[in-house]
Protein backbone atom coordinates (compact mmCIF):
# COMPACT_ATOMS: atom_id res chain seq x y z
CA UNK A 1 0.00 0.00 0.00
CA UNK A 2 1.64 3.34 -1.13
CA UNK A 3 1.98 5.89 1.21
CA UNK A 4 -0.70 8.64 2.08
CA UNK A 5 0.63 12.70 1.49
CA UNK A 6 -0.88 15.55 2.16
CA UNK A 7 -1.76 15.59 -1.39
CA UNK A 8 -3.61 12.39 -1.87
CA UNK A 9 -6.19 13.93 0.49
CA UNK A 10 -9.53 15.85 -1.32
CA UNK A 11 -12.13 17.21 0.60
CA UNK A 12 -15.45 14.62 0.73
CA UNK A 13 -13.43 11.59 1.22
CA UNK A 14 -13.94 8.89 3.69
CA UNK A 15 -11.99 6.35 5.34
CA UNK A 16 -13.29 3.48 7.39
CA UNK A 17 -10.98 2.97 9.86
CA UNK A 18 -12.66 -0.50 11.50
CA UNK A 19 -14.37 -1.59 14.59
CA UNK A 20 -12.93 -2.65 18.07
CA UNK A 21 -15.56 -3.39 21.02
CA UNK A 22 -14.63 -2.89 24.77
CA UNK A 23 -15.33 -5.47 27.21
CA UNK A 24 -16.69 -4.56 30.91
CA UNK A 25 -13.15 -5.26 32.33
CA UNK A 26 -11.71 -2.71 29.59
CA UNK A 27 -14.38 0.10 30.38
CA UNK A 28 -13.87 -0.66 34.65
CA UNK A 29 -9.77 -0.80 34.31
CA UNK A 30 -9.86 2.34 32.19
CA UNK A 31 -11.97 4.21 34.14
CA UNK A 32 -9.87 3.07 37.57
CA UNK A 33 -6.32 4.34 36.12
CA UNK A 34 -7.89 7.92 34.62
CA UNK A 35 -12.02 8.58 35.03
CA UNK A 36 -13.18 6.78 38.23
CA UNK A 37 -16.76 8.11 38.23
CA UNK A 38 -19.06 5.23 39.79
CA UNK A 39 -20.99 4.87 36.33
CA UNK A 40 -17.25 3.77 34.94
CA UNK A 41 -15.91 1.56 37.84
CA UNK A 42 -19.25 0.24 39.67
CA UNK A 43 -21.72 -2.13 38.15
CA UNK A 44 -23.88 -1.56 41.37
CA UNK A 45 -23.59 1.86 41.71
CA UNK A 46 -24.03 2.39 38.46
CA UNK A 47 -27.26 -0.17 38.52
CA UNK A 48 -28.74 2.77 40.54
CA UNK A 49 -27.87 5.57 37.56
CA UNK A 50 -30.01 7.07 35.07
CA UNK A 51 -27.13 4.75 32.12
CA UNK A 52 -28.85 1.59 34.35
CA UNK A 53 -25.15 -0.54 34.28
CA UNK A 54 -21.28 0.82 33.62
CA UNK A 55 -20.76 2.76 30.23
CA UNK A 56 -17.00 4.25 29.13
CA UNK A 57 -15.61 7.16 29.82
CA UNK A 58 -15.61 9.25 26.72
CA UNK A 59 -12.22 9.85 27.20
CA UNK A 60 -12.23 6.21 26.15
CA UNK A 61 -13.87 5.88 23.49
CA UNK A 62 -11.42 9.13 22.03
CA UNK A 63 -8.46 6.23 22.55
CA UNK A 64 -10.15 3.54 21.13
CA UNK A 65 -11.36 6.29 17.96
CA UNK A 66 -6.99 6.79 17.97
CA UNK A 67 -6.42 3.48 18.19
CA UNK A 68 -8.42 2.83 15.00
CA UNK A 69 -6.69 5.77 13.55
CA UNK A 70 -3.63 5.37 13.77
CA UNK A 71 -3.82 1.38 12.38
CA UNK A 72 -6.37 2.50 9.60
CA UNK A 73 -4.86 5.28 8.35
CA UNK A 74 -1.74 7.02 9.86
CA UNK A 75 0.74 4.18 9.97
CA UNK A 76 0.71 4.15 6.60
CA UNK A 77 0.19 8.46 6.05
CA UNK A 78 3.01 10.87 6.21
CA UNK A 79 1.49 12.45 9.21
CA UNK A 80 3.44 15.42 11.45
CA UNK A 81 1.39 15.58 14.08
CA UNK A 82 -2.02 17.98 15.19
CA UNK A 83 -2.15 21.14 16.98
CA UNK A 84 -5.52 19.77 18.29
CA UNK A 85 -9.08 19.26 17.79
CA UNK A 86 -12.98 21.09 17.86
CA UNK A 87 -16.28 20.80 18.36
CA UNK A 88 -15.73 17.27 20.64
CA UNK A 89 -19.40 15.57 21.24
CA UNK A 90 -20.34 12.74 23.27
CA UNK A 91 -23.57 11.97 22.15
CA UNK A 92 -24.31 8.48 22.97
CA UNK A 93 -23.33 6.48 26.17
CA UNK A 94 -20.95 3.55 25.31
CA UNK A 95 -21.48 -0.13 26.87
CA UNK A 96 -19.60 -2.93 26.80
CA UNK A 97 -19.71 -5.37 23.78
CA UNK A 98 -20.82 -2.54 21.33
CA UNK A 99 -19.37 -2.97 18.27
CA UNK A 100 -17.77 0.70 17.73
CA UNK A 101 -16.78 1.55 13.80
CA UNK A 102 -14.42 4.92 13.82
CA UNK A 103 -14.14 6.69 10.58
CA UNK A 104 -12.61 10.39 9.26
CA UNK A 105 -14.37 12.42 6.29
CA UNK A 106 -11.75 14.95 4.68
CA UNK A 107 -13.39 18.48 5.59
CA UNK A 108 -10.94 20.59 4.07
CA UNK A 109 -7.24 20.58 3.02
CA UNK A 110 -5.18 23.64 3.23
CA UNK A 111 -0.79 24.43 2.41
CA UNK A 112 0.41 25.75 5.83
CA UNK A 113 1.39 29.19 5.37
CA UNK A 114 4.40 28.75 7.08
CA UNK A 115 6.46 25.58 5.88
CA UNK A 116 6.66 24.83 1.99
CA UNK A 117 6.98 21.09 3.11
CA UNK A 118 3.44 20.35 4.58
CA UNK A 119 -0.25 21.03 4.70
CA UNK A 120 -3.81 20.82 6.81
CA UNK A 121 -6.14 18.77 7.07
CA UNK A 122 -9.51 19.45 8.53
CA UNK A 123 -10.98 15.83 9.64
CA UNK A 124 -14.49 14.83 10.74
CA UNK A 125 -13.85 12.07 13.14
CA UNK A 126 -16.51 9.58 13.88
CA UNK A 127 -16.84 6.51 16.17
CA UNK A 128 -20.41 5.27 15.27
CA UNK A 129 -22.34 2.21 17.27
CA UNK A 130 -23.05 -0.85 15.44
CA UNK A 131 -26.63 0.45 14.66
CA UNK A 132 -25.01 3.05 13.17
CA UNK A 133 -26.14 5.93 15.36
CA UNK A 134 -22.69 8.63 16.23
CA UNK A 135 -21.42 7.90 19.98
CA UNK A 136 -18.44 10.44 19.72
CA UNK A 137 -17.62 13.39 17.07
CA UNK A 138 -14.99 15.39 16.55
CA UNK A 139 -13.39 17.47 14.01
CA UNK A 140 -9.65 17.50 14.10
CA UNK A 141 -6.56 19.60 12.40
CA UNK A 142 -3.92 17.21 11.16
CA UNK A 143 -0.75 17.95 9.41
CA UNK A 144 0.57 15.74 6.49
CA UNK A 145 3.73 16.09 4.80
CA UNK A 146 3.67 16.95 0.57
CA UNK A 147 4.71 14.60 -1.25
CA UNK A 148 6.66 17.22 -3.48
CA UNK A 149 8.14 19.47 -1.09
CA UNK A 150 8.32 23.21 -2.43
CA UNK B 1 -16.15 19.02 52.61
CA UNK B 2 -19.60 20.57 51.47
CA UNK B 3 -20.96 19.31 48.00
CA UNK B 4 -20.45 21.45 44.97
CA UNK B 5 -23.47 22.71 43.12
CA UNK B 6 -24.16 24.86 39.51
CA UNK B 7 -25.12 27.61 42.39
CA UNK B 8 -21.67 27.66 43.80
CA UNK B 9 -19.60 27.73 40.27
CA UNK B 10 -18.75 31.52 39.43
CA UNK B 11 -16.90 32.85 36.70
CA UNK B 12 -13.29 33.74 37.51
CA UNK B 13 -13.45 31.22 39.92
CA UNK B 14 -9.66 28.44 40.08
CA UNK B 15 -9.88 24.99 41.00
CA UNK B 16 -6.25 23.66 41.59
CA UNK B 17 -6.66 19.59 40.80
CA UNK B 18 -3.40 18.65 42.02
CA UNK B 19 -0.68 16.92 39.78
CA UNK B 20 0.73 13.65 38.54
CA UNK B 21 3.54 12.84 36.34
CA UNK B 22 3.81 9.57 33.80
CA UNK B 23 6.96 7.35 33.53
CA UNK B 24 8.44 6.34 30.26
CA UNK B 25 6.87 2.80 31.41
CA UNK B 26 3.14 4.75 31.51
CA UNK B 27 3.59 6.32 28.22
CA UNK B 28 4.63 3.52 26.47
CA UNK B 29 1.95 1.13 28.06
CA UNK B 30 -0.69 3.64 26.61
CA UNK B 31 0.99 4.06 23.78
CA UNK B 32 0.85 0.35 22.55
CA UNK B 33 -3.11 -0.12 23.70
CA UNK B 34 -4.11 2.86 22.29
CA UNK B 35 -1.46 5.22 20.47
CA UNK B 36 0.87 3.08 19.00
CA UNK B 37 2.78 5.67 16.70
CA UNK B 38 7.01 4.96 17.22
CA UNK B 39 7.79 8.38 18.88
CA UNK B 40 4.93 7.32 21.89
CA UNK B 41 6.12 3.35 22.01
CA UNK B 42 9.67 3.28 20.68
CA UNK B 43 12.88 4.61 22.61
CA UNK B 44 14.79 4.19 19.79
CA UNK B 45 12.74 5.19 17.05
CA UNK B 46 11.27 8.16 19.53
CA UNK B 47 15.44 9.12 19.42
CA UNK B 48 15.07 9.63 15.68
CA UNK B 49 12.24 12.05 15.48
CA UNK B 50 12.56 15.66 16.44
CA UNK B 51 11.17 14.47 19.58
CA UNK B 52 14.74 13.10 21.08
CA UNK B 53 13.15 10.58 23.00
CA UNK B 54 9.75 9.02 23.70
CA UNK B 55 6.41 11.87 24.60
CA UNK B 56 3.45 10.94 25.92
CA UNK B 57 -0.11 10.57 23.65
CA UNK B 58 -1.97 13.82 23.80
CA UNK B 59 -4.75 11.58 24.78
CA UNK B 60 -3.04 10.34 28.10
CA UNK B 61 -2.51 13.87 29.01
CA UNK B 62 -5.96 14.40 28.39
CA UNK B 63 -6.57 11.17 30.22
CA UNK B 64 -4.40 12.16 32.86
CA UNK B 65 -6.36 15.63 33.55
CA UNK B 66 -9.93 13.39 33.47
CA UNK B 67 -8.25 12.04 36.89
CA UNK B 68 -7.24 14.82 38.48
CA UNK B 69 -10.28 16.49 37.54
CA UNK B 70 -12.12 13.76 38.93
CA UNK B 71 -10.52 13.32 41.99
CA UNK B 72 -9.56 17.21 42.62
CA UNK B 73 -13.57 18.28 41.50
CA UNK B 74 -15.98 15.79 40.50
CA UNK B 75 -16.10 13.70 43.49
CA UNK B 76 -17.03 16.29 45.72
CA UNK B 77 -19.98 18.04 42.88
CA UNK B 78 -23.41 17.46 41.89
CA UNK B 79 -22.29 16.44 38.01
CA UNK B 80 -24.61 15.50 35.70
CA UNK B 81 -22.15 14.36 32.84
CA UNK B 82 -20.81 16.64 30.03
CA UNK B 83 -21.94 17.36 25.92
CA UNK B 84 -18.51 17.51 25.27
CA UNK B 85 -15.61 20.27 24.88
CA UNK B 86 -14.10 22.82 22.20
CA UNK B 87 -10.94 24.02 21.31
CA UNK B 88 -8.44 21.24 22.59
CA UNK B 89 -5.04 22.25 21.97
CA UNK B 90 -1.86 20.30 22.34
CA UNK B 91 0.99 22.73 22.98
CA UNK B 92 4.21 21.21 24.05
CA UNK B 93 5.21 17.79 23.94
CA UNK B 94 4.69 15.78 27.53
CA UNK B 95 8.20 13.54 28.56
CA UNK B 96 8.48 11.12 31.39
CA UNK B 97 8.50 12.83 34.55
CA UNK B 98 6.93 15.73 33.95
CA UNK B 99 4.83 16.99 36.73
CA UNK B 100 1.28 17.73 35.12
CA UNK B 101 -0.24 20.32 36.92
CA UNK B 102 -4.31 20.55 36.58
CA UNK B 103 -6.45 23.56 36.91
CA UNK B 104 -10.12 24.44 35.99
CA UNK B 105 -11.21 28.13 35.19
CA UNK B 106 -14.49 28.79 35.64
CA UNK B 107 -15.84 30.99 32.47
CA UNK B 108 -19.61 31.06 32.03
CA UNK B 109 -22.21 29.54 33.51
CA UNK B 110 -26.13 30.00 32.78
CA UNK B 111 -28.75 28.00 33.81
CA UNK B 112 -30.23 25.13 31.29
CA UNK B 113 -33.01 26.40 29.21
CA UNK B 114 -34.40 22.65 28.95
CA UNK B 115 -34.47 20.94 32.73
CA UNK B 116 -34.64 23.67 35.96
CA UNK B 117 -32.66 21.43 37.95
CA UNK B 118 -29.85 22.00 36.01
CA UNK B 119 -27.13 24.56 35.01
CA UNK B 120 -24.43 24.15 32.60
CA UNK B 121 -20.27 25.56 33.05
CA UNK B 122 -18.35 26.35 30.62
CA UNK B 123 -14.77 25.51 31.87
CA UNK B 124 -11.55 26.26 30.96
CA UNK B 125 -9.20 23.18 31.50
CA UNK B 126 -5.77 23.69 31.91
CA UNK B 127 -2.39 21.10 32.04
CA UNK B 128 0.89 22.81 32.82
CA UNK B 129 3.72 21.91 33.62
CA UNK B 130 6.66 21.95 36.29
CA UNK B 131 7.79 25.39 34.18
CA UNK B 132 4.47 26.51 34.54
CA UNK B 133 3.84 26.15 30.72
CA UNK B 134 0.72 24.99 29.27
CA UNK B 135 0.84 21.89 27.89
CA UNK B 136 -2.60 21.35 27.02
CA UNK B 137 -5.91 23.86 27.14
CA UNK B 138 -9.58 22.72 26.44
CA UNK B 139 -12.94 24.59 26.75
CA UNK B 140 -15.45 21.62 28.42
CA UNK B 141 -19.25 22.18 29.26
CA UNK B 142 -19.94 20.29 32.26
CA UNK B 143 -23.73 20.08 33.50
CA UNK B 144 -24.18 20.84 37.43
CA UNK B 145 -26.90 19.96 39.53
CA UNK B 146 -28.47 23.33 41.02
CA UNK B 147 -28.76 23.31 44.81
CA UNK B 148 -32.26 24.38 44.79
CA UNK B 149 -34.11 22.73 42.09
CA UNK B 150 -36.72 24.52 40.36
Amino acid sequence: MSKLFWDDLEAGQVYQLGSQSLSEDDIIAFGERYDPQPFHVDPEAAARTIYGAVIASGWQTACVFMRLFVDGLLSRAAAMGSPGLDELRWLKPVRPGDRLEARVEVLETRPSRSKLDRGLARLRCVVADGSGDEVMTFVANVLFQKRETG
